[in-house]
């Protein structure tokens, strides 16, 4: 026999046995798991979950299962989720309900990192030579380089990287080029910025476990290397350097968001302002 | 009782009993599993391995599994591997033998984009209203954007975009300016490149999914838009146009590695080349 008030429990029942999900701005929900489960249960739950998103019309679905429930990634990938990216302490599967080629954003695609060009009042730059990669044990003085961060600046990271490296500490002044390469780490794409940075200590103390050696060098030697003759991107970067030392160069530079128009986030815009666009105070740059 | 041949059975099954790897540059070992595996024998054989990894002196411990064989991934987690990256069809997890802080590589940290300025003989820019984002519905007329995939040039990605949207073909003039946004998609950083292209048509055929509309809009009705005033960088991003405009602003153009020195991977140096570093053929730009 039915009645009403079966009928009301036997829906806050259904309602009870799914996931919990916020929805999302894109017609999709979220699901963030925090506590552990065991994985038949999870199963369950997921099945009728997602039972219940699709007669809601919902499109993508996101499950970010935290690395101590790592017993749950089988389950959803069996129901057909797949791998959207991963951090050390999560990973963020996908789903999507509708019969179309899914529109969810790509992961991050590109690994950022800096090269400083430090000059002092002699015409020296500041070079190193690395422990480790590439060029460990090949005598070549190249500038400090570095990564930049998630949620860092690049202006912030080359005067960090100079730092770190070398003890040597400076201001931003430019970004001198940008380089972009292709399958650099892990099959993902690569953007290099050099920057100009401007000496405000001169005495090296390098760090010792990346760095064999940092020195200040005649930039004339610094580009005289045969490396730097063959490599066609280190070649003009080397160009540019020079004519940058000799004023004849423009590079971008640094205007971060005032307080007032960066509320959604912390951003910050290079360009060229060799025309005054901005008034000097507000920039990083000479 | 032992003989010598009974010991050298044993150290060959030893050898046998861990998961194939292969070394990487950096005194560690990369571990691709391809075939199907109980994840108990899983289990006991990675446990094997480590053990011997570590005798050998190894740092850190690469492995991949495809998406295949999620049911490994717990058992990885357990004995203290942590996720990586992760892509649609793979997850990365990694491990660091030595009692010291880490050195492997951080996982891309920036989404990029590209906004395309394009304007024909009339003064008028190409612009679009879009479907889905924060400025749906909002009446504000854009460039058109877009995100740069993996493996893209910034500069074919400009193109790309604006055919995409819009049908209009174009090509790559200068790169005007850079703003790096932080906190964009899932934690990460963004890096969005404004990009000058000249038209090579002009007939507009919009994109439906994406755009709810397109035309040519005269640049100064563009950039009185409030939104454009209001936005600190849509606002200077709009200056730095007017100033294209007037040929009062020098971005940076692109110059392709050439065959000869890309032979590593393929990549692109943008710079400013006012100053006549490089002759105009060999680059993208007027």
């Amino acid at each position: 026999m039915k009645s009403s008030s079966s009928s009301v429990e036997e829906i806050s029942l259904q309602q009870v046995d799914i996931l919990n999900a916020a929805d999302d701005a894109f017609g999709g929900v979220v699901v963030e798991m925090k506590e552990p489960m065991n994985s038949d249960l999870f199963d369950t739950l997921l099945r009728a979950s997602i039972s219940q998103w699709r007669e809601q019309g919902k499109k993508g679905i996101w499950l970010k299962l935290p690395i101590e429930l790592a017993n749950l990634v089988e389950a959803a990938v069996k129901q057909g989720f797949w791998y959207h990216h991963a951090e050390p302490t999560y990973i963020m599967l996908a789903y999507w309900i509708p019969e179309t080629v899914h529109t969810l954003p790509a992961n991050a695609s590109h690994t950022v990192g800096i090269g400083a060009f430090i000059m002092n009042s002699k015409r020296e730059i500041l070079v190193v030579q690395e422990n480790n990669g590439r060029f460990k044990g090949s005598g070549l003085w190249k500038l400090p380089t570095g990564t930049v961060d998630v949620g860092e600046d690049i202006c912030e990271a080359a005067i960090r990287e100079v730092k770190e490296e070398t003890g040597i500490n400076a201001e931003f002044m430019e970004l001198l080029a940008v380089r972009q390469s292709h399958k650099v780490s892990f099959g993902k794409s690569d953007l290099f910025f050099a920057c100009m940075l401007r000496p405000l200590s001169f005495d090296i103390q390098k760090q010792d476990s990346e760095i064999a050696a940092a020195k200040w060098m005649p930039f004339e030697e610094y580009a005289a290397q045969p490396y730097m003759q063959k490599n066609e991107h280190f070649n003009y970067i080397a160009k540019i350097c020079a004519a940058k030392i000799e004023n004849d160069y423009t590079g971008f530079c640094a205007l971060p968001a005032t307080a007032a128009s960066s509320r959604r986030r912390k951003s910050c815009l290079y360009f060229n302002n060799q025309e005054g666009l901005v008034v000097p105070s507000n920039i990083s740059s000479e």
